[in-house]
């Protein structure tokens, strides 16, 4: 039992799916009933482990009372009132904490990596929001009508496309204040805007966004679909983990080594995520093993890996 | 017949004016009944002048060519194609060109701002994109129907969505890449995002955007209007030129002095072209005084002020 082929190109790990016919679809889907778009419509943003381990729930709360502080209830209130309400309404992922998480590996210092932790947080709520305001016309009266599953909502459309609006912004704001001349960090801190800015946006998560839309729409093969999702999965869980880690390392003072690693690292921790999600149980197990053996590497140079491993730990 | 009160708050210019009854309403609006919501609905995004001056247009055609340069129609095609259309139907400002022009002003290289201009492009171009997704439901059968004005729109509200939330990162993206290990410009960069994070905004453009919003549901009184669209045309023309103006006046190398006072003069420039296409002309020629002030400094300096004192002779 293999996950596909792990390959790695240009130092990113991805997983590869050749797009067959069902005939050819690979072995390991223990249930291929499964794939379902139903399953992949809720899966945008990475939920957050079921269980909430105390190292997660810990760095969380941390990441979480750091906006509380830069980001106050101020005038405009009309502003930030729908602002506040949607970064901290918005589910959580495992993405900021990672960014944590990576940066105390390296540094010993959990805060290291706060300013980018929390532009994660932030521009995930954007994305979020953003893609919970309808884009489709209501259904005709023809139509079959549906439960009402809708979810309950706050503000309106408006409000909400302009809130989103302004937390992009802010979240690079963050990190630009968070230049330190005493640090002389401004170079880590450009290179993690980089980072985030290619996760979230049109070669990432948007790329992920666009696809699972077209995936949505489209009525291809079973296993075409098990391609196409492991795809998405790759810029969305994978791509925004493998980001997190890697910011959290750039700003842990981490060698390139070591970035790499726990770029490597994040993106396992995401897979593993949305392969659980998906109910890809079997493929869970070994993209462990290899996140495993990115840490170990740590260890080897005497890193205490025990909190970060938490991270696969209990998925 | 002054233009209300130019008070400067903490070294930013603002206009002052305070809400009264009709009765007490600045006698210098020559025509009151011009001020109306279908008015300022319509001025979003600052058009640039009508007479496309040489500079400006020259300035315009080196960021576009830069922006196709940089952003190449590339895979994804599905995400690439509607992020060009966007930006580039977007309607122009002269933010971007003020941004290099502040540059050229002080470092006598027109590239040297390139990169905040042409992230303030994409910015303005994805706020633009947003502000056109329709937020409301669509009017009940009983409604009187409307013209057919509506816009062409070549993608669904959803791909404008997602282009607009991909373009932002990617400014930002330009913007931490221009860094140069040569110059040592990463302080300059990350200042320059701090700048631009704030002007577009949830204190910036987005709480004008919210403004404009609460304005065109209000009953107020005229004057009360007034007051609101001067506020709203500090933070949207005046703030957005202003920006536009330091950002390039940072990456030209310009002292806090010469930063300042092309803030000044930018906010001057975004204020004359809103008041223009408000009808307050009495004030714009007190505003260019105050901008051809500002400018008078560099003269002083020995600074060539021709070209960028363009921005006011053609308004």
């Amino acid at each position: 039992m293999v996950v596909g082929s792990m390959l790695h190109i240009n130092g990113k790990p991805t997983v590869h799916f050749s797009c067959k016919s069902n005939h050819d679809r690979p072995s390991y889907i223990p249930k291929p009933t499964a794939v379902k778009m139903t399953t992949i419509t809720t899966t945008t943003i990475t939920t957050a482990p079921s269980i909430l381990q105390p190292y997660w729930a810990s760095l969380q709360a941390d990441i979480e009372a750091h906006l509380k502080h830069v980001m106050p209830y101020k005038d405009p209130l009309v502003v930030f009132e729908p602002m506040h309400h949607l970064v901290f309404s918005a589910p959580r992922t495992t993405v900021p904490a990672l960014c944590l998480a990576a940066g105390e590996l390296l540094s010993g210092d959990r805060h290291q990596a706060m300013a980018a932790a929390s532009a994660l947080v932030l521009l995930l709520a954007a994305n979020h929001t953003h893609e919970q305001i309808p884009s489709k016309p209501k259904p005709k009266p023809m139509s079959r009508p549906k439960s009402n599953t809708m979810s309950f909502r706050a503000f309106s459309p408006g409000i909400e496309l302009m809130t989103g609006d302004g937390l992009i912004p802010f979240g690079f704001e963050l990190l630009s204040r968070s230049c330190d001349s005493v640090q002389e960090n401004s170079d880590r801190v450009l290179r993690v805007m980089i980072e985030i800015s290619r996760a979230v946006g049109s070669k990432g998560l948007i790329d992920a966004q666009y696809k699972k839309k077209l995936l949505s729409e489209s009525d291809g093969g079973e296993s075409c679909h098990v391609e196409r999702i492991m795809d998405i999965m790759e810029k969305n869980e994978g791509g925004l983990h493998a980001c997190g880690a890697s910011c959290g390392a750039v700003l842990g003072g981490g060698s390139e080594e070591e970035i790499e690693r726990l770029r490597k690292f994040g993106f396992y921790v995401g897979m593993i995520q949305g392969m659980v999600n998906e109910g890809f149980w079997e493929e869970v197990e070994v993209v462990k093993d290899l996140a495993f053996k990115e840490l170990q590497y740590f260890k080897d140079n005497n890193r205490d890996v025990d909190a970060i491993s938490s991270f696969i730990i209990h998925v």
